[in-house]
């Protein structure tokens, strides 16, 4: 299983009510609070390890993507799709060269996290996020305020690309 | 704090009794039991996140580092020397482009985990590893044996190089 730019900084605890797509019946505020989660997600820090990431391109990033207890049990057993109440984040950082890791080795060739970047969530509810795969999303950057709209909709359209990881990638 | 090239792969516990540096004394059985792991830590899979790195030049690689619960308390106060009983390590994996991923991002931009390389171990106990600033080492290769012993005794030299950081970079 492979994963993508899913982003996460530590930050303390935020609330964020978004729309991911805009509503073609006029319910808005109901699609709204239905596919974003409200707030971080407590002691994601302590989730045990997935996986963990390298994007270059623009966003010349690392990932730590992490699960708590649902998404690890579910990922460790191979079985998809994920069951309700796994979620699944990654702690994202800048990717920079460490001149100390560096000085060490003899040869420009290590890189560290720098500062973190953002952090973003999967939230596995099948109901309440039916309309989206059955995953909320959401993205904080690095000071804690969620993510513009414009930023927010990019999330389902790519993972809906995946539907053979259950939209994980 | 950054750190080097520590690197896990999810193998099952093995042991390893190797000489880090040879005896002086002439009594080289009681220093290679002494300086080295004999098996691999249980559960470590299971660990809290520390960091992540990515090393080029001759490595290619992907690193993730755990550390035991008394190494995440350490690291997470910023004390140090890290107390004894800490265990840090690390699962390192080689570093290869995601051609999924990069289907999804609309360019080569990606890199995720490839096969697991090796496993490496810094078990902390100022008494039983003093010879070595208090730090026992190990290395495990792929298939789960443990690394010779040329190997093993590149640990110490780069680690005393982080005397500011507890050796561990």
């Amino acid at each position: 299983m492979k994963w993508k730019a899913l982003f996460l900084v530590a930050v303390t605890a935020v609330a964020v009510i978004a729309t991911l797509t805009p509503s073609t019946s006029g319910q808005t505020d109901q699609i709204a609070t239905s596919v974003f989660l409200t707030k971080i997600p407590a002691g994601y820090r302590d989730w045990r390890l997935i996986s963990v990431a390298h994007e270059e391109g623009d966003l010349r990033s690392f990932a730590a993507v992490l699960g708590n207890d649902i998404a690890i049990n579910a990922y460790r057993s191979g079985k998809l799709p994920f069951p309700d109440g796994a979620i699944i984040g990654a702690l994202h950082y800048s990717h920079v060269s460490s001149e100390e890791n560096n000085n060490v080795f003899g040869r420009a060739q290590s890189f560290v996290p720098g500062p973190p970047t953002n952090i973003q969530f999967m939230v596995k509810d099948s109901k309440k996020y039916a309309s989206t795969g059955g995953w909320g999303f959401a993205h904080f950057n690095k000071d804690g305020t969620p993510a513009d709209e414009a930023m927010l909709k990019t999330c389902f359209p790519c993972h809906q690309m995946t539907k053979a990881t259950d939209l994980v990638f």
